[in-house]
Order: C-alpha cells, then sequence, then structure tokens
C-alpha cells in the first residue's frame, strides 16, 4: 500500500488560547480532507503555543543552575529554565544539558526552543502532557470529520551516536506507538525476535519531511497507513531507565 | 509537495553472486517505475544477500569471546561473529553487545542477524561498505532509467533512552544524508541554530513503514522529496566519538 505524507498549508500564526483543533480543522478541510485511519501529525511547537507554553522571561538561577551554567557555559538563567522541566539531568556538555524531562523524555536542554516560537520571541517549552494534547484533538478531529483518526504529537531531537537530529513522537492517541512483530514468523520460517518498530517516531520522521520548519508547516498526514484502532501513549517509546544502558552511572 | 512512499513488490528471494541492481530494476520496471528524484531505499539484508555476506559456521571464539560470552549469556561464537565485526565494544548487557562496527556504526551484536536470512539460514553480516554498495545500485538505476536518483541501504536499529526501533541509513549516494537548516531564518526572523536534520534516516523510516517485514518487500521508493543533487555519504550520519558523549566513558 503506497502511502501519502501530505503537508497541511493554511494553519494560522498559533495564539495562547487558539482553539487548535478547530484551526487545525479548518487547515484540514481547505487541504486533504480527513480520511478514515489518517495518522495527523502535530508539531509540539503550536501545541505549546496554543497552550501558552512559554517559559518565563527571567528566572533566577539556584545554586544548581549557576554550577551547570558554568560547566556548560550556558547562561544561569537559561539553565534554570532547563532545570525547572526537568527530573534528572543526565549530562552537562559545552552549550547542551541533556536531561530527563518531567514527562520522561531525554532530551537536549528539556526541548526548550527559541526559534519559530513567533512574533513574540521568546522560548517555548514541551507541551505539558503530550498525550493528552493528542487526544484531545483527536476527539475534536474525529467528532468533525465523523472518521477515525490517529494524532501524533511530535518534535526534533538528537540522539547519541548518530549525528543530526530526527523527529519523534512525544504524543500519541489512535494508534499503538510500536508495533510488536516479535513471535510472528519470516517467510521462511524463522521466528522474528527483538522486532519491536517504533512506528509512532517513523510516522513523524516521514512528515518531517514535509513539515517544512521554513514554511511554517505545522501539521502532516500520512494517508494509506493500516493499523489497529489503539488508544496509544508516547509513554510506550520511553525505555525502562533499568535497561537504558546508556544513562551515565549505568553502563 | 506530498510526498509517496511506495513499496516495490516483486524482489525475488536474493542469492550470492545475484546482480541486485537488475533484480531492482525489474522489479522497478514492473511497479512504480522510476522519476528523477526517486529515493530508492533498499534493505542491508538483500545487499548482504547478493554479496555473501554471511557469518562463517563455527567460529572459533577467543578469550575476549569467552569472556563476554559469560556477560552476556550469549553463546561464545556468537560474540566471536559479533568481535570480528567490531572495533569497540560499547557495552556488554545481559542478551546484547553495543558495539562500533568497523563501519562505524553503532549498533547491537554488529546488526547480524539472523531473521529473514534465507531458506538457507544462518546468519547475515552487514554489507561490506555500505555507501559503495548505494553507489553501485545508484549508478545502474540511473543507467536504467536515465533520471537522477538517490539510494539509501537501510537498517533497523535501536537506540538509547527510546523503545523500539527504527529504520536508519547506512549507506547514502546522490543525497547529502544530513539537511543543514543553520544559519537559514525563520518566518519571525530569528535565526535557526542546531537545525541538522538526517534526512536519510528520516527517509529510511517512511520507507520502514512500507518494507514489510513478513512480505518481503525489501525496497521501496520515497517519490516527490526535492533535494540538491548530491555524492553523499552515511559516514555523514556517524557522530564523531570525541563529542559523542553518551559512549561509556566518555560522559
Amino acid at each position: 500500500m503506497t502511502l501519502s505524507i501530505i503537508p497541511v498549508a493554511g494553519v494560522p500564526e498559533v495564539t495562547e488560547g487558539a482553539d487548535l483543533a478547530v484551526l487545525i480543522g479548518e487547515a484540514l478541510a481547505a487541504g486533504p480532507g480527513a480520511e478514515a485511519g489518517d495518522v495527523v501529525v502535530v508539531a509540539s511547537k503550536v501545541v505549546s503555543k496554543a497552550a501558552g507554553r512559554r517559559a518565563p522571561a527571567d528566572p533566577v538561577p539556584g545554586p544548581e543552575a549557576e554550577r551547570l551554567a558554568r560547566e556548560t557555559e550556558m547562561p544561569a538563567p537559561q539553565v534554570q529554565l532547563v532545570l525547572d522541566e526537568s527530573s534528572e539531568v543526565l549530562l552537562a556538555a559545552p552549550k547542551v544539558l541533556v536531561v530527563e524531562t518531567r514527562h520522561g523524555f531525554v532530551c537536549a536542554n528539556a526541548g526548550i526552543d527559541r526559534s519559530n516560537a513567533g512574533p513574540a520571541g521568546g522560548a517555548l517549552l514541551l507541551p505539558e502532557d503530550p498525550d493528552a494534547a493528542a487526544a484531545s484533538l483527536r476527539g475534536a478531529l474525529e467528532g468533525r470529520f465523523g472518521v477515525r483518526l490517529a494524532v501524533l504529537v511530535s518534535d526534533t531531537f538528537g540522539r547519541p551516536f548518530r549525528d543530526g537530529l530526527v523527529n519523534v513522537a512525544l504524543g500519541v492517541a489512535g494508534i499503538d506507538a510500536i508495533r510488536d512483530y516479535r513471535g510472528e514468523v519470516d517467510p521462511d520460517g524463522f521466528r522474528l525476535r527483538g522486532t519491536e518498530i517504533a512506528i509512532a517516531d517513523e510516522l513523524c520522521s516521514a512528515a518531517e519531511l514535509v513539515m517544512e520548519k521554513l514554511a511554517k508547516v505545522p501539521v502532516a498526514v500520512v494517508r494509506g497507513y493500516a493499523y489497529p484502532p489503539a488508544t496509544g501513549s508516547g509513554r510506550t517509546l520511553l525505555r525502562d531507565p533499568a535497561t537504558d544502558y546508556f544513562r551515565p552511572g549505568r553502563a
């Protein structure tokens, strides 16, 4: 089955308090519409904008922020912002703190980003609850279009070992984040092992290819992907820290 | 621009010595054809099969393999196979060795895989030189179809922090593996920082969504993705070990 990855143009600048489901619904209606099974991928940035998830202008750095600011050569207020969003600092290196966010995501600088923050500028935080945002958008869009949909809230993360960033799924609704081939048998009768595919991340990476950062396309539709209906959650994609061997101190 | 991710059916079982470019060319000709700019994504497994990259049946484990076999509870000959393909062992954990392969890829068990190995069974090694394989396929397919193409040789890797596997690019030809937005300016005049997107990995992840492991679809075409012509190399995607902070011992 051929997939289509469709950019959704026409989402206006999202401001705090905007009804994102209405804005995305309008853009879908004016564009590709919504068909049963469509996976709607939404940049976390617009979710944060609608929810007013902006960083406070000038947080007062505490002693840990001051210490990490010296270690990373980052401004101490910026470090304090990262700490406020984090449950654990995994690594401090020049210009970067790799943390576990309060949601459990491991990423640089708690995903706080100053680019594409809108005319108001400032820094955007990750959505408070990406799964809830995905579920809410899914409910509203399913109601509007009368078809079953999946919604993924996506952001752009770095990763160890490999250069360059890729889009991953933070919030997931309507689809299992991981497709599990374990126990299935290949065409030669060999039982497949260890092949749990992070399809939600792959769908977000596919969508990134049409979500042009410079052209303000914060939504894309993946059409034609077959999957069983499911509640889904982005938390499925978080490794158990106990077997997450590359966490510092655990190797 | 809407992308199409097209599975390419009809590639027969690939045997050692087969001319993979001819087999893929026939399958393309019988299917979606090839259009200028198409990105042809090929599972590394069929590249390995054509090149006869099969593991020796019973390598004799040396002392390091014996030690790591005890540590990982893996069979010592299997550990020796992994060591033979690796330049460094990064981590030994129950049932897994994470290594840097002789190519520089960081992955579990040097990418050696016993599933979908074909009727002969046994274990397949990663291709000897994935970039060269991609370039060779690109040259042959461009010659056959008379259009400019890109070719990616892809495999399925795990990653720290996030559960589930995703497809990444090992070999790259005809496209830059990373798209660099640094220095460009967002719609509000904010200069984008640190946004180098690993598009070759994202293209491979997109292709994985149609490359069904159980249905023998080892090739997919991504059609409609705009990119400047380039030589390209999968090595661009390998982090410099000196700043690869999550390598054990470097944190």
